[in-house]
């Protein structure tokens, strides 16, 4: 059972922006948990009625055809997940959010755990654990609240989003990260008294 | 083809050490690639015959049970793959090899590309590489210089040290290196003029 979380558990949502539902993107084969989004805003609304803190990282492509470019539309968060008031929007250029940003230097002043949720689970979601468990965070990654594409692996092999997903959260659980579902989290995440 | 690496092209060796051929890593089935420790050794040969830079990362486990703990027979480097001379040996106790270490601040003073080997390939490696290539270094991982064990996935089933391997350069590829084989880089690591 999952410790309660403090009134200062982060939230951080990893790249919740249009560009992911580009076409492209399944060009292997659909993506895994399409309830994802859904998932994200219940832990989205659990954060601001119990004013725990919120971290949007938008990431802003340095590819000149990527539809995470700045300028382009995909550039935008998605709908509904948008970053509101006073909540903390951390723009990327790298896969892990630590890279070229003040996301350390930020999280560093909180004791709580970082709560991760996003896309992709095997890209920026993984690169941003791998990171975050190395500088010793305590990082709880939301099964639920991620998702990926299917995707060929090195020996031609077809792989599903689903074992795509299933393979990145088995390498980061227990040596990055605890993986966790978004059910835990909201039963850890009680109003602050 | 690989274009021909400069003289300060650096081979990054990643936790070569005997702790790995703990049975405690065959748990879940056996590694892949049984021949890498002979292909990391024709590197290091070639690396040593041309005066190119060589970097041993060497793992200094925190983890009390750790084979890797330091004062364990297992910290040593594998017969025959250990530094010899003036070759740079850098601990670390985090998953990347970047983290607190010295080696972004060494590697910045030289313009050629990092050429990765080492173990496993979906831990150390893995995040030694999403590091390095989020700080812009190019990175060449030699897939037949790395290895990995079996695991099971988040869903229970049981992946091959080959679909691990298989997956986890198929996510790396492309986003934070170029996957190449040791014969590629045997033929791009000529003589320096």
């Amino acid at each position: 059972v999952l410790e309660p979380l403090g009134p200062d558990a982060t939230l951080l949502l990893i790249d919740l922006q249009q560009a992911i539902d580009d076409p492209s993107w399944a060009a292997a084969g659909p993506r895994n948990n399409p309830e994802a989004e859904h998932t994200v805003l219940r832990l989205l609304e659990r954060w601001r009625s119990t004013g725990r803190p919120i971290v949007h990282i938008r990431h802003d492509s340095r590819e000149p055809a990527s539809s995470y470019r700045p300028g382009q539309p995909g550039n935008a968060f998605k709908p509904g997940l948008a970053p509101r008031g006073e909540e903390t929007v951390i723009a990327k250029r790298a896969g892990s959010a630590f890279v070229g940003t003040a996301l350390d230097t930020l999280l560093r002043t909180r004791r709580g755990p970082v709560v991760v949720a996003g896309v992709i689970t095997n890209n920026s979601v993984e690169s941003t654990v791998r990171a975050a468990g190395d500088l010793r965070y305590r990082v709880l990654l939301v099964e639920d609240g991620c998702f990926t594409f299917a995707r060929r692996d090195r020996s031609g092999h077809l792989r599903t989003a689903q074992e795509v997903h299933d393979l990145s959260l088995a390498n980061l659980d227990g040596e990055y990260c605890t993986v966790v579902t978004a059910a835990e989290i909201l039963r850890a995440a009680e109003p602050v008294a």
